[in-house]
């Protein structure tokens, strides 16, 4: 049973605006769900923990009465960790290590300088001191997601890292335990939605108030998370997945195809791209997509994701296809080619770049190192990968020795005074020496 | 005639309450502004510079036909830094050297490593592609702000930095767009409000479409830039600007007093916080304040910010003190006291950190070096000084070897399967040697 993906030439009079067709995404402002986080984010900054129960008993189908059966200890993660058969804590543990190794390269330290007149300039770096992470609960709680947000974090050296994950009906997931565990994180409530948002946002007398919040979730946590910006600090808020693949004809067609099934089993709105200058190499995926396709447990989703949102694009040449990669700024692009590294300094935006016909996209979603929490929508155009740095932030430092400050102070008092700002030029000139 | 400025005691039992009251600042959402930049930003969206003309026209006072009577040109921006007086020329091009050789401090490389099986790790820093400046027309028109908002991004390597500037009834302020000149700007479109934050956004036929937009604006320009986020980066949307003084008490008290009316004369929610050890100096610094305001052009407007959000602290202990400056997270922190370095390691939230009794905020918002725009209303927390780190984005590196990718690869298939996300497992698998 064959597959319908379309097929595109770079080189069509009209191939502009087939793109932008292709690329469109915008998520729906629904103000039935603005209505009713508005609703809940206020009950939750005005009622604190009576309201984050009311909305976890009703939406999770909980039946608690305390803010303590909300909390989950040390121990209680430890022993999910430790539960786990051997091959799959092995797993996480070596993917844990990987992933601090590789964010250990991101920290940034505190620098300063001393001009002739013993002027100091700098920037003073620190963590966050409390950061909360949202984990979404059921078939979407991911234990490499937890990894992904997390470990940034405490490599920064945030000091509390508070965990929220709702159970609905109670049935906790032993995985994202797991990785909690392994990942560093200080505490964890089982609440979720545009409640446990707000109750980071805001702190309630249990849920204490963090400085910025980080993780995935559905539309009610995403807007949720827009609405609280301001009051706490937040990662981007992610559109679907997507991979442009790249392939100089040389793969076997089959990696290329399963490297576009695991794109496109994230879900139906998730796309798969692949651009090659080789005609026949993209007849030969098709027939590797119509062979594997029916092998897939969620072959539904994928048949869904690459008919709606895929395509196989032949471009008539290298440039061409360096063109669509920067057209596309995608998530995730993997160069399968010969030589990526010939490529790379003409890549200008992408989210992470695989390079080279061993490395799949799925290394790095899980263990090769880098974070897979990644710029969607063409925002690599502007954006970066979560790490480090989203976990720490900086002070200016400036000190003025005696002659630096009547120096500068000559120099700020005409400005001020052009601005017509004339107590800023009378404070700059009370430092001028006589 | 004296002001009243309210005086607490850090020891109050009350004080915890009485900072959140004092320092509560919510920005107004208004729907009726909200429905209002909608209704622009979708028509440029859809109709492009015909609608930015109209629009121009009736909010602006203007009465032109074409886009090419909204452009200036790069003579224009010379001829304007030209045809300053030397003083002010000197003075600008004096504070344009000093924030790029800050700034150029901040720019970051790429990096990569290789592990033992030649699997190559790291992340491509690149600029972004085009910039858009907005620069508020009228009174509010700051050179010192197109300094500081676009030197970093050229500085970046940002190949095109695009500025609009409103120009109420025609009137083009000469100061500014010398700034832009100094600063090495590209274009600059005389438009302004939610149409020019649209036309930047979106691109139209002749204003071209942006990456990322910064710069400070009123509340229809701060609606448009919230609105377009996600097509487009966003700077912060910045609240009314604060200062915090904390002084030993050995530090001229007109000198403190004019630092604080430096930061009131903005505007009147600008908010000045002094905190002493000693009262007797508050009680001095009171009476300096009393003597020098009726000295002031912008009087009435210090008088306000004063009267209305300023305050005089004071703290029983230097614990005290840093814990107040930790609790509001200044926008700028003034430590006019013997040590300052003494006093740094235990500052974790500042935008800025003025060190020193010479050091004047006024100094930093000019010349120093270091950016201006800086987080406001306690985002310190979180969010970082505007810098050249803004305008550059990161992409992960990954290229495996297939010794690498093979031992990647059973971790990872270990783990997807534990997502149940087979195609990723078997694109794992795929890498994985017999």
């Amino acid at each position: 049973m064959s597959i319908t993906i379309r097929r595109f030439e770079s080189t069509a009079a009209d191939f502009d605006q087939t793109m932008n067709a292709l690329l469109s995404w915008e998520s729906v402002s629904d103000t039935g769900v603005q209505q009713a986080v508005t609703d809940i984010v206020n009950a939750v900054r005005s009622r604190g923990d009576e309201a984050v129960i009311e909305f976890t008993n009703r939406f999770d189908r909980m039946n608690v009465e305390t803010m303590a059966q909300l909390e989950l200890n040390q121990e209680q993660l430890q022993a999910a960790l430790d539960g786990l058969p051997e091959l799959q804590r092995d797993a996480l543990l070596a993917a844990a290590a990987r992933v601090r190794a590789y964010h250990e390269h991101q920290r940034q330290d505190s620098w300063r300088y001393t001009e002739a007149d013993g002027t100091v300039l700098g920037q003073k770096v620190t963590p966050l001191d409390r950061v909360g992470l949202y984990v979404p609960g059921g078939k979407a709680a991911y234990p490499s997601s937890v990894l992904m947000n997390a470990i940034p974090a405490h490599v920064a050296g945030v000091q509390e890292i508070v965990m929220v994950v709702p159970t609905p009906g109670g049935e906790l997931n032993q995985l994202v335990l797991a990785a909690a565990a392994a990942a560093g994180v200080s505490r964890v409530f089982t609440i979720g939605g545009a409640q446990a948002v707000a109750a980071l946002a805001y702190g309630t007398a249990t849920v204490p108030r963090v400085d910025k919040i980080v993780g995935p979730g559905n539309i009610y946590v995403a807007t949720a998370k827009r609405m609280v910006f301001g009051a706490v600090g937040i990662d981007m808020i992610a559109g679907p997945s997507e991979i442009l693949v790249v392939c100089d004809g040389a793969t076997n067609p089959d990696w290329i195809a399963m490297d576009l099934f695991s794109q496109a089993e994230h879900d139906e709105d998730a796309q798969a791209i692949l651009v090659s200058t080789e005609a026949d190499f993209l007849d030969e995926v098709q027939a590797s997509i119509n062979r594997l396709l029916p092998t897939m447990e969620r072959q539904d989703i994928i048949r869904a994701s690459l008919e709606g949102r895929g395509a196989l694009i032949h471009a008539s040449s290298r440039e061409d296809a360096l063109a669509i990669i920067n057209r596309i700024a995608p998530e995730h692009l993997e160069l399968s080619v010969a030589d990526p590294e010939s490529w790379l300094p003409d890549v200008r935006h992408a989210g992470a770049i695989f390079m080279g016909r061993y490395t799949a996209e799925a290394l790095g979603d899980y263990c090769a190192g880098p974070n897979h929490v990644l710029p969607t929508s063409g925002t690599a155009r502007f954006s970066s990968p979560l790490g480090v740095y989203d976990f720490q932030k900086r002070s200016s430092l400036i000190m003025c020795s005696a002659d630096g400050a009547s120096e500068l102070g000559k120099v700020a008092s005409t400005l001020a005074r052009g601005e017509f700002l004339t107590a800023h030029a009378r404070s700059a000139e009370y430092r001028i020496k006589d």
